[in-house]
């Protein structure tokens, strides 16, 4: 198929009453699709139901600790807990806090004390002009949200496929000590799938700050999840990479099994330096007496150990796999060659990233939700929801079954070209 | 018994070599009792034990609202988890946030956002010079934990059997625009076992604030926690109060299933008006994408509905009553008359709270430690754990088994006689 640039005026109008056809049929299906978040679907939730039956009324509730896992205390996490959750983030389980059911929160708490109360005797932000992070593009528009929330002033730093724009992270941070923060997701990254090579983490754990209390935000969401047995993405651990850069406190790492167990109702954790989690403990001891120490025995019950979890993980990765490769098989068939669209092949994560031309993505996502297929909005991947190229758009794959993801990225293509046409007759 | 005032030196100096000789004797038991903390026992968590079964691998995961408590969503909590808690709290469903396991938690996030954000459009409270919170006293340690961390001022307001001297706080609120909030445990108060009047809820919902941003903090910990069939206090809805006082907004109102279920794996919640909600709405859902719901579906499972709850409620009373009584019937029997030490015989709730004479409470307390008992520290009832008069001492019967409270309450007692007589004599 010829490239959507060559073709002249005549051939494009051609084009574009085929396309608005094909797109009004479409919309007489009355689909009802949603690819709008990284929600994991209904039989993968299902393959997690024996979690449920980990505990029951003749459970043992002694941790290994000897601790009553139903009554208060353990104000940092249980200690099988800790184990799990360090191995899933490849550090040391005396660097772990394991907390509630979500990441988010915990990361929402750490910007929030350091809002409130500083960073290890810094001042806190609060008191400060300007506060600013920088934020790796496309990304996750929970983390930006976060940010926003307080009033920090967010910085685009463009995404390669080996991570972030280390230049541009280093230049800025050793230059600006309004810099204090920086949000990644080290690994298949949302929304790209991209995972840091280890020159990109050996960066990262050299960075010379100007602020002492910059801290990076190392959401590793998605350590285990892979989509292929043979296609692996690995990263460092930029924990120890930090100590032996002599910046052992730089890093806040994060993790979860939201999309491991159930969403809603799975753990989540927190690994820093020593130094690091004297300095939470004073907030956290007096935000909560403990997390639900009853939910971290029943995921160590169920889940046993780090094999356990990597066996579940395979199942997992045997549901999501399917549904990626009818989004990646029918992009290939539609776009490839036409010049209107590049797309990522991720190894592992929730997503793929789709780039339109410029100036088309608020326009394709609107024409799917006429014809009832709801998409993350067009430019939530980036920070205060403004795309500069309006160009990102994060398809994910995770809820619907692999054939409603096919039907969806029918649409998808259609309203891909539709849009592209119409761009390129006003052009 | 003579009281302690009216010996003689000669007498008091008999009795105290007999309470020496006694002391020294049960010092070399080796007791290792902790009365610290309002920790359940472990019957009662046993007590419990079904709430784990309530859910398993075959059960239906969606709430009576559509949910599956198994994913991402739900923001403000599953509908009929909002009905249990509301019913508690003697509130409207529609009032109702449910939350993690902990309404601690809750409150300081409450203080928090107001730190951070203001509350509904004021001035953060991070950029004032100054903020004050009123705290009835002897009041709950964690309360006054989480204003100090926030560098809030405290201001010890007394408390009477009829709620807080509410001339003093009427008087405080309406002149001080400093002054944001006021904590209260309204039912079976911590650590009087008081409840407010309905005079004292009235007055409160008539409060003629100087601060726009004033809320009460109304801690209802104790809702349903009575001891006996034939004595329960009730207090009056102070939401409803408050709407018919034209003050719809002026409350944030708490409690869980702390100590009805798991104390680290219960439930929370809070009620406040639609207005606040929406408030609260705003943060929120940039901390989190919602709760354990399922959780709070197995509490709904398990428990049924309010008259479950009750039935719960009344195996736990059963448990708790000689726990209770092993104290007031030795305090009775060996301090009556004395004159050196008062206590309440609250109705409900989780604590005893001994008046000793003035300057006794710390060395009292350090006696007993000496001979293998732990209490709440002295002045931790207090903000800043200052008691200005050093009597007060929180008593925390319902981690010990009855026999293990008979034999505190011995050393107890043993140590009150002692410290007094030594304060006599010196006097």
């Amino acid at each position: 198929m010829k490239a959507y640039k060559e073709l002249n005026r005549d051939e494009l109008l051609a084009l574009k009453a085929d396309l608005e056809a094909a797109y009004e049929e479409a919309k007489g299906k009355g689909l009802k699709l949603d690819m709008s978040r990284g929600k994991p679907g209904v039989s993968q939730l299902d393959m997690g139901m024996g979690l449920l039956d980990a505990l029951d009324s003749s459970s043992n509730m002694k941790s290994m600790d000897g601790l009553d896992v139903r009554n208060y205390g353990g104000l940092e996490g249980i200690e099988e807990a800790k184990h799990l959750m360090a191995d899933i983030m490849g550090v040391n389980p005396e660097n772990v806090i394991v907390c509630g059911n979500a990441s988010l929160t915990i990361m929402f708490d750490s910007v929030c004390r350091s809002v409130t109360h500083g960073v290890m005797g810094s001042t806190p932000w609060c008191r400060l002009e300007k506060v600013k992070f920088l934020c790796p593009v496309p990304g996750y528009d929970r983390h930006f949200a976060i940010t926003q929330h307080f009033g920090i002033e967010m910085i685009n730093v463009p995404m390669t496929p080996q991570g972030p724009d280390m230049d541009m992270v280093e230049r800025l941070v050793a230059e600006d000590e309004a810099v204090k923060g920086i949000w990644c997701v080290p690994k298949y990254s949302n929304p790209q799938g991209y995972s840091y090579s280890d020159e990109t983490v050996r960066r990262f754990a050299n960075l010379k700050p100007a602020a002492k209390d910059f801290r990076i935000y190392w959401d590793n969401a998605y350590a285990i999840h892979h989509l292929y047995e043979d296609r692996q993405d690995e990263i460092l651990d930029i924990l120890g990479e930090c100590e032996k850069a002599g910046n052992p406190d730089m890093v806040y790492e994060f993790c979860s099994t939201s999309k491991v167990s159930f969403s809603g109702a799975g753990i989540a954790a927190m690994a820093t330096s020593k130094a690091n989690m004297e300095d939470i403990r004073k907030s956290l001891k007096i935000q909560t007496i403990g997390y639900d120490k009853v939910n971290q025995l029943r995921h160590v019950r169920y889940f046993k150990d780090y094999e356990g979890l990597k066996n579940h993980m395979r199942k997992h990765a045997a549901l999501m796999r399917p549904k990626f490769e009818a989004v990646l098989s029918i992009l290939s068939r539609e776009l490839e060659g036409l010049g209107i669209g590049t797309w990522t092949s991720p190894n592992g994560g929730y997503f793929i990233s789709f780039e339109a031309m410029e100036g088309c993505a608020k326009a394709i996502v609107a024409k799917c939700k006429e014809a009832g297929m709801v998409l993350t909005g067009a430019g939530a991947t980036y920070p205060y929801g403004r795309d500069p190229k309006d160009s990102n758009i994060r398809i994910a794959p995770s809820f619907p079954t692999p054939e409603e993801m096919a039907q969806a990225t029918e649409l998808f293509v259609l309203c891909v070209k539709l849009v592209s046409v119409n761009k390129l007759l006003e052009g």
